[in-house]
Parts: C-alpha cells; sequence; structure tokens
C-alpha cells in the first residue's frame, strides 16, 4: 500500500517539478544547445548545482523525466477525448481520428502555460529525427493504450492505401504536426482567441487530405 | 562585355567551389554548429584559413554563397520543368503543380551528389523557420520567375481556399516538404532505386491531399 507523502518527499517533488519547469522554460526560450545546468538551477530557483545531479544525475536525466510526466498527460488526454468521442457515436470519422492525433497535445497547452513551454521546446525532435518519427511519436504522447487505438482505427479507416504508403504518409503526417506545433506555439498567444482556433483546426484538415488522398499510378507503382 | 575568364580568375573559383562544396558535405555529416572554419579549410584540401575570410569574408559569407548559387539552380531546374510540362498539355493540373514544388530540388540531388549534400544539410532551415516558412522558400530555391508563376496556377487551382486557409495550407506544405527532404536526404541511396521513386511520389500525392482537402466547418468558423 502507498503512504502518502511526508514532508521530505513533497519538498523532493516541488524541486523536481521546478527543475523540470525551468529546463522547459529554458529549452523552449533559447533552444537545448544553449542552456546549461546552471542556467537551469538558476531559473528554478535553487542555489546549488547539485540539487540536479541529486535528483536527475544529468541533464539527460532530467529531459527524459520531463518526457515521462509530459508523455503520461497526452496519453490520458487523449484517453479522455476518445472515450468521449466513442460515448457520442458509433463509428468514428477519419476527422475525429485526425483531431485526436493532434487536440491532446495542444488543449494541455490551452489549459497550462508550463506545457506550452514543452511543445515550443521539443517538438522539433520529431521533426527532426533521423529516425522514424512514427516510431519515435509512438514511444512517447502518441503511444500508450490510446495512441495505439487510435492507430488501428486510422489503418482500418485508410483501406485503399497498401501498408508501405500507408507507413509513408503518416510519417509525413507526423512530421508536419510536429513541425506545425514546434512553430505555432512560439507565437504569442499560441492557444488562445479565433487564430489559434483556426490553426488547429485547418492543421486537422490538412491532415485529413494528407492521409486520405488516393495513391496516384505513379506511386504504386 | 564580359571577357573569358584568366587564369587567377579560373584558380579563385575554383577554391570557391572547393569550400562550397567542403562546408555542405561538413554541414550535411555533422550539422552546422559542429562545423568550424578550421574544419571547412581543410575539407577543401586548403592550407590557411585565412582563403575562407579571403573569399567569403566569413563563415556566413560562405552560408550565402552556397545558397545562392543552388537556388540558382533549383529556379533554372523549375523553369525547365515547368516549360517543358506547359509544351506537353494545355492546363496544368495540381498534381503537376505539386509536381514542381517538389521535383526540381529532387531530381537536382538525383544527378548530382554535391547538391544531395546541400538539400540535406539546409533542409530543415525552412521547416524551423520562426518566420513564415513560406516567405522564406519564396526568397530562395521556391523563389524566381519560375516559382511565383507556380505559386500564382497554385493559387488559381485552389478556389475554393479563402486566402488565409490557402496561405495556412502553403506554410504546412512547405514545412512538410522541407522536413521529408532534409530527412530523406540522409538515407543511403536517397535518390536511387524503387525506394526513391516511392518516396518521392508518395509525397506529391500527400501534399496535393494536404493543399485540396476541403475546409471543416470548423475552420470556416
Amino acid at each position: 500500500m502507498n503512504s502518502p507523502p511526508n514532508g521530505q518527499q513533497l519538498r523532493s517533488l516541488a524541486t523536481q517539478t521546478a527543475l523540470m519547469d525551468a529546463a522547459e522554460t529554458l529549452i523552449a526560450n533559447n533552444g537545448a544547445h544553449r542552456v546549461t545546468i546552471k542556467d537551469i538551477v538558476r531559473e528554478a530557483g535553487q542555489k546549488n548545482e547539485s540539487v540536479l545531479q541529486y535528483h536527475f544525475r544529468n541533464i539527460q536525466g532530467l529531459i527524459a523525466a520531463i518526457h515521462q510526466r509530459r508523455n503520461q498527460q497526452i496519453r490520458e488526454k487523449r484517453a479522455q477525448m476518445l472515450k468521449k468521442l466513442e460515448g457520442s457515436k458509433s463509428k468514428l470519422t477519419l476527422h475525429d481520428l485526425c483531431e485526436l492525433m493532434v487536440y491532446p497535445t495542444f488543449s494541455l497547452a490551452r489549459t497550462d502555460n508550463q506545457f506550452r513551454h514543452y511543445a515550443a521546446a521539443f517538438s522539433h525532435e520529431i521533426v527532426l529525427s533521423e529516425d522514424s518519427a512514427l516510431t519515435k511519436v509512438s514511444k512517447s504522447g502518441g503511444g500508450g493504450k490510446s495512441g495505439m487505438k487510435v492507430g488501428d482505427l486510422l489503418r482500418q479507416t485508410l483501406p485503399h492505401l497498401d501498408t508501405a504508403t500507408y507507413q509513408a504518409r503518416m510519417e509525413l503526417a507526423v512530421r508536419m504536426c510536429s513541425a506545425a506545433v514546434s512553430n505555432h506555439m512560439r507565437n504569442k498567444r499560441p492557444t488562445k482567441g479565433p487564430a489559434a482556433d483556426f490553426f488547429i483546426s485547418n492543421l486537422v484538415d490538412a491532415l485529413e487530405g494528407l492521409l486520405i488522398a488516393k495513391p496516384s499510378l505513379k506511386t504504386k507503382g
């Protein structure tokens, strides 16, 4: 049985959160290359660099922890959205599934400014991934039970694409969405007002078009 | 009247080309952050770092010259392709225009290995551009007379998109294509064989779908 955290555990958790928040904010504003442990510790209001080492070993450990907490949030958000949509209709459309690809991250950024820094800081990692962007996204926020469910439904909704074409389209889809979100999150008010609604809704439309497009004769080979 | 270059001018041109080639190759392999003047000069088979300063002032000057030569090649290639297509039919389709967006770079990379290094080295700059990716691409290989002509024809072929939606779609299109090409050019044989044909042809299909997709009611607002 888990016992409730004691005072020291709570303080430890608060320090860890402060360090993760600080890293997200600094990397979003300056890029990962230009952020040092010293910067992060100072931004987190801590006095000693050893605090980062103590909690995360090094900057890689800190970034891994950041991804872990955000991936979990995205997966949970997607699960909620999926449950709600499935409760409202008997069969999800391709448009619904495209929304399920991009809205979880966007909605979290809308309600949590700190999450927005995360999206601005790390989305381009997926865009520039040298390996499969689809694999990368499945291991991160796009994965988990809800992500796999959406993936399965997407595949079923696109029976006119053979396996290679489906995978190539998903690669393009993931890179396009990550590039768009990465860039958009650097705007002044990326999640508020009509411009934000237009951005995300147009992204879903484009994503649907990209996925549903009929393969040309050249592609079929 | 231009007189033919003399021996010294020819040597000067050869040195400039060697420095540009070296920078493209090194940046493609290691990323711009990790390449120094010393590396470039050595890769170019030159002995003295001052040679780069003499011809290009600094690394920024060298990169500007690289973009200039490549942009010109892309624009000329697009002009040739456009002329050929327009000679073969009375009206270009959206599919033709999508080909004209991505084939010039791809064809040049196919016939010139050094050009391929350029595409691998710099395509991600467009993907991650903080300003409009469309503006960035218009100022580079996507611009010039042939680029503007393709842009005008694209706009005419997509009358169902209002101006804001058209621009937002083109932003997504440009970022998607640049991300795809940037990533693809890092493969072992990115422009040869059936896998290369499939890559570029599927990219054109996806691009067409992304652009032609009907705006949803949400997007229309």
